[in-house]
């Protein structure tokens, strides 16, 4: 059984930011499983907030790195991942209102729901509050992980990241093939396939280059592969 | 041959906006093909800022409509070719910097450099001025779209948009098949194929239920067939 919802304010207090509209803030923390009144609108308005807060971040902390470096610092820190784990240091999942299903299966504890309740937050603060409030608080979120945040080191490459994955499991290397290249010059789109042992087809990516398909090609694959991982550890 | 480029002042007419730092705007408007000082690191902010205004004015003009619905017609507003669009409706590639590749080959007509020109003025905006002044800006871009827009009409589905295409074209259906289900209930993947005549391979999507899978699958499905239609018409 779980235990009795601890009262918003203490949320509040470790957020640093008091809700005008707490009604708005439970419905931030209402998961669709729960009620009619969730969370998913206030999700898809805090999404954006924290993407400008992010992105202006970084293209202020580093005025000489490139715009994809820059797209992959911002995908490190606002992926659902690394948002649960700010959610799991707030105790966030304590506050989560979830329907009996989502309470059972363990849904205060699945990165997704933690996820979306951190946007849906930071869209219920922003509508009654302003862009640069919402700033104080988002980057205390990310306060340390902005310090330490380097172009480069840790927002390897998808191939990179996926070759290493399965490096650490002592598999074989992905092989990428080329499925087809449509169009002409100054207007190609390549597909590639991405084959790997655990996965029992080849996944497909597509691009304007070959290294883009390949790029989204192990995009994928590592996120099935990593989807896979996180079923077998449940 | 190129005509001159006209004076940025033309642009800052149509835009309703006075650029205070003019070297920025005009390196918001550098394609990286022209020089070292492009436009791809304002494009990164800009792209966020278009985001936030975007998703506030959907979520206010919309105040029933749920997430999934708000989410495809902000992509509908933001995707590369609307943005294309308007900025073809303010001449914006009379005022863009190409490498002379990019000049020969049309690139100031080529839909993704416009559309990132457009991010990048934005971003530009955004620097000097704040969101309140970029968000005037960006509403009168999309002031006749943000009237006329519905949700559902126009922003259907991905699967629909794929059935109506091939449709059009009077080719088969396209053909979707479940190509692995990874995973326990409650954290499924789903990969399915979809199968299409004109295209020598099926093309994978995957997602957390079979429905979201398919969608996925044809939304790259249609984008390969409209890569390849645009290159037919070249």
């Amino acid at each position: 059984m779980s235990l009795p919802k601890p009262p918003l304010r203490e949320l509040e207090k470790v957020f640093g930011y008091t809700f005008r509209d707490s009604e708005r803030a439970e419905q931030a923390l209402t998961h669709r499983s729960a009620a009619a009144q969730h969370n998913e609108r206030l999700e898809f308005l805090g999404d954006s907030v924290l993407g400008i807060i992010v992105s202006e971040a970084l293209f202020e902390k580093f005025p000489q790195i490139d715009e994809g470096d820059l797209s992959r610092m911002r995908a490190t820190l606002v992926c659902g991942r690394n948002l649960a784990k700010i959610a799991q240091r707030f105790e966030v999942g304590k506050f989560l209102v979830l329907g009996p299903g989502e309470m059972k299966s363990g849904g205060h504890r699945r990165e997704s729901i933690l996820a979306d309740a951190m946007e849906a937050l930071l869209g219920a603060m922003y509508l009654e509050s302003d862009l640069d409030t919402c700033r104080k608080v988002v980057l205390n979120w990310f306060a340390e992980q902005l310090k330490t945040i380097q172009p480069g080191a840790g927002h390897k490459d998808p191939k990179t990241r996926l070759q290493e994955y399965l490096q650490a499991q002592q598999l074989q290397l992905p092989v990428y093939d080329v499925v087809t290249i449509q169009g002409q010059a100054h207007n190609q789109r390549f597909t590639v396939s991405c084959t790997v042992e655990p996965l029992p087809e080849a996944v497909l990516g597509s691009g304007t280059s070959r290294r883009k398909a390949e790029q989204q090609a192990a995009t994928q694959t590592l996120a099935m592969l990593q989807a896979q991982q996180e079923t077998k550890n449940v």
